[in-house]
């Protein structure tokens, strides 16, 4: 097969624009060849638990999927029973992004929360968790949070604490959406179990594909007993990949080393180095109109745009809406987001600013 | 990562203890780099659109899916309203091997018909084709087939052309599990099209993986008013790959030249050879008590054991017994089964039974 | 079988604490004896299609079911492709008091809208009604609104007919949770059909067990357009009754003649009756503290109560907090709720808001 | 309402084409007027779990429901989790007259196995019982039988302990389809709780409908520690009744004292009846060509007739084809079953079989 498209092209549309990572590659390469038993009992999902056990616990059992919606939904469904739901941010990828995978496949009703920031908090949360042992309502057992979310913002290790200590308290239990999780473990600069494991997450959906994997996230629970079934869950939902150690060997690649960091940090500095940009823009007047929405905490960078400005811009480089009736979009770095990238697509959008103003 | 399996180790449990075909890695690495649209938008999933056109005719569909639970399931559920069933052989994956994912995800009775061979006849699909308008009964309007079969048996495009009549003259329509599309092509000497499109079947589950791939299989639609909604089935069922060139590329890699024959080929000599060694050795006594219990059609061998000889032979070479209350085995031969694997397995047959006789 | 409770005691909690109107009694009473065909061909059901095509145009199909759940869940599931979603207030019984029956067991994703009333406008339909042909967002395919409201509010015919035209402009339907459509009709003084066919509602889940029935609700076809599946759909939703003649025979006997409407306007009497003394007691100082938190246009009454307050009443007289955090209450009157029944309620919420006071 | 149908005629069709026997109206109108707190939490309901206490044994819990489809499907659905599957007989209602409910609703995939009489044994159940611990296969957890049987036939206590024994042994539970749970008492003339708790039966589908009443089962769980979450899945099931005080006083009209049982062994002696004057017939002549196809051992009658009366006799007294390849069909008895009906049946049998010899 031959190459068919521009490899030197890149956007600022999202993470998963990217293509595979050299490591993640040769991970590929390396796990070839040979026999292996399909379906999980092979080498490389055996080493996988070691790998996931330094960052998550040793307790953790890592259950490899194909994709985040599989992991988001395969790992809720474990945590519920059919009469469950599960409250999260308005915003969650689970509620807007997911074509109604948890309604339709697993029968969880979202109960969701506005925020502003795709944070949710305790006070949030109590909005929604009531109810518990009335029939006539989906029983609240589970809360779920994104991070990093998908505004772009971070929790604390101690904010994420203080919603396992309510949960837990209400007898309900904490999912942590991580397909991002790499970006926040770099943005934080902490072990990714000071904010998961050790700030009482119960299961986590350990994202691989957003950070340079071909195809590859984890369900990983962090408490067994938040939990059951997995295996005949992923299973059902059609999740097992037969030749799993390909699954296996890209996390591998990820996360025994530092790749996970490097790519994070790397996709983090591109926003930061994007947001500076435009700041310093902003101050000296080569940008206007130009608003951002929400702190660049990760690697996404939310800004409200001048009338017009988006299309424009998108002629030179793709990206997203995100509320076209504020005329805001985001703008997201990945591991492969270059520097002059990110200085072309300032200078392109200094010229459509101040050309307009 | 390093690698930490022996690669020379080969088994014959399954196509897909397998690894990925090089010219499939290849495939990948060629796709990569730069950024492409996410979720299908890419040129690769065009491309690939043009290369199954030449297989099923011009105006088929291909949306890619990671695995063949995920193509079986969500090809079916788009060919049935919520009150559909399927007709089927008793050994059809759909019925034994896929962990109730079509009842459970899709919501699809399976009305399943005993065979001796794996393969319907319009006479075992009216067994249980019948009931439409009760609506006490889940209504039959697909009848789901698999080439090569589960047994290793082929249907002749005749006799898919026979199921097909039948089916449309009651209303229903074809699926079929090609999950092992290539042997069965290959054991014809067919073109595709021969037996699915030009044989009246209405949509394919094409598969990739047992043939050589990571993890890429395909729903075809075939004639397009059979499917509905299949965009948004695949994206709930969670089985919408973000980085979708690369599973576009891998179906490319083995589709869009002969390399998928070329594999199946190989595939089949292998099970063709270490038949024809095991009924030499019958023959001239150096190997006793095997049987076989289905023809060799395709990769697929399947034998009945002396007692106690399958759990010897497995010390040496993985396998699965099929039956185990009847001591019948499955041998499956791989596009990377080498002649010296299948020597050196009727070889170890060989010691075997004779000690034992 | 002996009466084991007070058959004078009556409460202010549901209208379904309510037995059932001797007039539906009688008409069951009417239909016995003798066979009937099972699951609906009987002649109960038959006479039952014209009884509803006089309140609901020609065309109309009538399914009656069990309950109102079972109306609603089955209605909207036959409206929609398994991706659709429905926009409804967030306030919709739909939404909270069915135990996520929409999403478990139809896979219906609920777009749930804030409002002050309990009742949707377009503008407010607009804010999730978008995304159409985008994979990944549930489609919004239908909105739902009830009449009268969970909050004892009404929407007049022209607010419902430029929902419908709002709703079909964008290529979505409109459904009406009718589960007190008899108290819209008794408190706006119009045939059914004005706020229902006329005004362009696609599908009613039409009420009876609220207003004097035993255990019957009816799923109303407006337009077949709209609607596919329903014979099926009922059997498989477990809402197909075997011996159906009793059932229509409910609804006959409230919908042939007057008596769905000589229901509606007592309880809404009752309601209006409970205001009025309570806003007299108000104005003349005998009742302090209580403030009304929705108009009363049916038969439901909300209000907020001094501290401490309803926990007293409640010692007396049965009803539900609503809003706890806000001492919200709600007030139902029923078909059966008496003057003196009101006349007591008010003097004992009268002697409690006084002595407090 | 008036009465619209001749309450004279009767058919052989179902025992659901009957109506509700007088002491069951009787106990409707004993359990009107006044308030009730709805969903099920009034004096009736109460009462019927002493009723059902004395026939199931102190801990059984019962759960009214609406009918027998929405009995045997939340009942299953409480003993599984969502990967699990039930071993049934082929002929089971839950297997072909419930539109596929289990496995649409419930995502429960029937394993099911044929039998020449409708009842399985511990033979027949491990045709279908293994694969435990194998994500590839829905688990087989529970074993589903039916009393009697859909084919007329019976299962002794014994043969029921038999089964209880053998499905706990493997870690399975025992469901019992009771919608002819009082035939088989009568027939049996044993207390119910011998055949059921006694003989180790876990979880019970209790029928009302068939044997009098209105539109009542109740799902009564023998073992609590066999089912899980009823309360949550009866409501998002709809099969949660607002006014269960009349569901539930239906089932205390036909258990409290022996209606169930006058009922049921009316119904068993007209289909003895029926059977006996066909023998004599056949054997005196005055009939030809009947053969009975099944033992008649409660109220049903299953026989093949000479080609072309089924369709004659139908122009007199409806019933319903079995089997039309083998022009089998059955005949119904139920509790308003007169000696005339059967007489007058048996002389239009007897002159279209001597008139066709």
């Amino acid at each position: 097969m031959t190459t068919l498209h521009d490899p030197t092209v890149r956007s600022f549309a999202s993470d998963n624009y990217s293509g595979v990572h050299p490591e993640v590659l040769a991970a590929i390469a390396a796990a070839n060849d040979g026999h292996q038993i399909a379906y999980g009992e092979d080498v490389y999902t055996e080493r996988l638990q070691q790998v996931f056990a330094r960052h998550f616990g040793e307790e953790a059992q890592a259950f490899p999927v194909f994709n985040g919606t599989g992991a988001n939904v395969t790992g809720l469904q474990s945590m519920l029973p059919r009469w469950g739901a599960v409250v999260a941010a308005s915003t969650a990828h689970i509620n807007v992004d997911e074509g109604g995978a948890p309604e339709k496949v697993a029968g969880i009703k979202i109960l969701n929360v506005p925020t502003d920031d795709g944070k949710l908090t305790p006070e949030l949360v109590d909005r929604e968790a009531w109810g518990w042992g009335d029939e006539h309502r989906a029983q609240p057992l589970v809360v779920s949070i994104t991070q990093s979310t998908e505004l772009g913002t971070l929790y604390t290790p101690d904010e994420i604490r203080a919603l396992a200590d309510h949960a837990h308290a209400r007898g309900m239990r904490l999912h942590l959406d991580g397909a991002r999780l790499s970006n926040a473990a770099a943005a934080l600069d902490l072990p990714i179990r000071a904010f998961t494991k050790d700030a009482g997450v119960d299961l986590v959906s350990a994202g691989g594909t957003k950070n340079g994997a071909l195809a590859a996230e984890a369900i990983v629970v962090l408490d067994l007993a938040a939990s059951q079934g997995l295996p005949y869950l992923r299973k059902l939902n059609m999740q097992l990949s037969s030749k799993m150690r390909f699954v296996s060997a890209q996390l591998i690649a990820l996360y025994e080393g530092d790749l996970y960091l490097r790519n994070a940090r790397h996709a983090n500095a591109m926003a930061a180095r994007l947001r500076a940009a435009v700041e310093a823009g902003l101050a000296d007047g080569s940008i206007s109109g130009v608003r951002f929405s929400q702190p660049t905490q990760a690697n996404g960078v939310f800004a409200t745009l001048p009338d017009g400005v988006a299309d424009e811009l998108r002629e030179s480089f793709r990206f997203y809406d995100w509320d076209a009736s504020k005329n805001e979009v985001r703008w997201m770095c990945s591991f492969d987001t270059s520097e002059s990238d990110v200085d072309a697509f300032v200078a392109a959008l200094s010229r459509l600013t101040t050309a307009r103003a």
